[in-house]
């Protein structure tokens, strides 16, 4: 029997709802597929968990994360109660630098049966990998001078290796795809890191005769992502532009509320964490009618990067048969409850 | 007789194409309005001119542009000519930022007869002004280190200076539409720029009871512009942020070469510049399919910004009529060349 050790955070808002639905579905999935188990144990931290210890996590919180297998990570960040960028520097951010999860896969793939104004599913399946440890998410920087003429710095910082690491991931991704990988660059604008960027996207393309590769501006490819998807497979980009993308991406899937993530943490020293795209949705906490199926998919993932790339993929296929049938949360324009949604996977995994 | 003074630098590709025919436009405006005299001088700065003179502009071009009322400017950059941080640094960039145009006005705006996917044209029209001077877009940084080892560090630069007058003229512009104005942040993910762009925000909301306002962080609001364009009036954007939403906005207008722009120097001390969104598309150069809508668009804020705000208006009456009647280039899906839709906007202007 393998087991897989799994600390779950479901975080704030609609994490805290969407968490045990996906926990559901895995212990189902162990259950239908055998030899295969989960152990769950849950970590509070969130705003809540700020708002009562002053801190995202204890002490000791990132050494209690890293005995595990995987993390498993509803949504983060709570406006209303803590400022972003404490929430996030402080538990998501934090765990993605510290655990060196250094690339971010997000797929961003239309299901049949979900209604995108701007694509077809047979024309909507891109990947794009984020590098996700640096770049424009740097803390250094800070500000000088007073009143108005105040001013802040921020440093981004791109390293060779890490961007060339995304880069290979990105090739070989695509060598199991279509066999094309789009970089998203800037560098008619951002004058010292991007022209770095393509001149190391140029010497990994050149490693890599038998895909075609490309840059595009993050502007023009953001609108590209509307206007030409089926011109795309596999996008590379950093990390503020494959945070955009990513985002855009998720829009033409019909809701963000779908878009599943995989932070990777590639040396193999620390557990990698899995997330949807979406944020906490202050807005529908309590309603029951937030998406479950950012959180499945997501899911979907973890089981994937931890070796059972089968079993992953009959979870997807079982997704998709259930949007293709038409269980939709209203954000898709459906009428189906969460839970309904959650139900109607389950039920179609034991058959 | 008024006589307005014109820089016109055609650039690169299509830039070339459709500057003509804005000309034409502009001179039949003239001739229909009376009291209004159009004097154009032409400046072949561009990446031919690089490749002849090894430098985008002479050494006096930036004296002799300064002569004008305003430049009126097509596409630069072609990247298979001369690398594009080259020729933009050298041109497009030096003279937004020597000539202190620090604000860029940026309409997103769905014109009738234009077939979007996306929006109907009652829902989408948007104005995106973006901080057009610092931010992302500086040319402080570099790199250090060998090999695999080399990292670049770019500086970002944010003044409380720009950064209030930007949304001083988003709040502005919103209290003569729908009084709405939402903030471009990122202060989740970068640290020191987008925090404080936030309280910079927050100070001058506050002065504005009468406008409501909110925050969005970049990613999110990338996704917004596709799924609730209707919700949006005055956007404000960091030079970065302004840029890939003015873009996404314009891919929802039905065509990239339809969207316009205003480069404004506001302290009187330079010219202003008045361009396209759209680059040079060398892939549709000699075609003559080049839509010229959107250099003609951006003629019209030519027009607005020198004290013409009714001739700028039927201006762009007359635009939306051709477009709605249907006299479109293949961008947007149409059958007719770029000449036949200029004729069409200069026959009506004199109806
Ligand atoms: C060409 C490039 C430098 C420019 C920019 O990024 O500002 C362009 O994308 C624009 O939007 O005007
Ligand atoms: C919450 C925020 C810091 C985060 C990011 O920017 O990476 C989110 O947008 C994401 O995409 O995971």
């Amino acid at each position: 029997m393998k087991t897989l050790n799994i600390a779950s955070i479901p975080g704030d808002g609609v994490g805290k709802e969407i968490m045990p639905e996906a926990i559901r579905v895995l212990e189902k999935v162990a259950q239908v597929h055998g030899g295969l188990q989960f152990k769950f144990e849950e970590f509070p931290y969130s705003c809540d968990y700020y708002l009562k210890h002053g801190a995202m996590m204890p002490e000791d919180g990132m050494d209690r994360l890293s005995q595990f297998d995987s993390v498993f990570l509803g949504a983060v960040g709570d406006a209303s109660k803590v400022p972003d960028h404490i929430s996030l520097w402080g538990l998501l951010l934090k765990i993605r630098q510290e655990f060196q999860q250094e690339i971010n896969i997000r797929p961003a793939k239309l299901l049949k049966g979900i209604n995108s104004k701007l694509a077809d599913p047979k024309d909507f399946d891109i990947v794009v990998v984020r590098e996700n440890s640096e770049g424009e998410y740097s803390s250094i920087g800070g500000r000088i001078f007073h009143d108005d003429n105040e001013i802040a710095i921020q440093n981004n910082v791109f390293s060779k290796r890490a961007t060339k690491q995304a880069m290979n991931i990105a090739f070989d991704l695509a060598s199991k795809r279509k066999g094309l990988v789009t970089s998203a660059t800037k560098s008619n604008g951002i004058f010292h890191a991007m022209p770095f960027w393509d001149e190391i996207f140029e010497e990994i393309s050149a490693k890599h005769p038998n895909i075609k590769s490309g840059s595009k501006h993050i502007d023009a490819l953001a609108a590209y992502f509307i206007t030409h998807p089926h011109e795309l497979d596999v996008v590379v980009g950093s990390n503020l532009f494959g945070d955009i993308l990513s985002d855009v991406g998720a829009a033409i899937m019909g809701s963000i509320g779908v878009a599943p993530s995989a932070n990777l943490n590639l040396n193999g020293k620390y557990p990698s964490m899995f997330e949807p795209v979406h944020g906490s949705a202050p807005d529908i906490v309590g309603k029951g009618i937030a998406n479950p199926i950012g959180q499945i998919w997501t899911a979907k993932m973890l089981l994937e990067f931890n070796g059972e790339a089968n079993i992953a993929e009959h979870l997807l296929k079982v997704i998709e048969a259930v949007t293709a049938d038409g269980y939709q949360t209203p954000d898709l324009g459906g009428k189906y409850k969460m839970t309904e949604v959650t139900d109607e996977i389950i039920n179609r995994l034991g058959q």
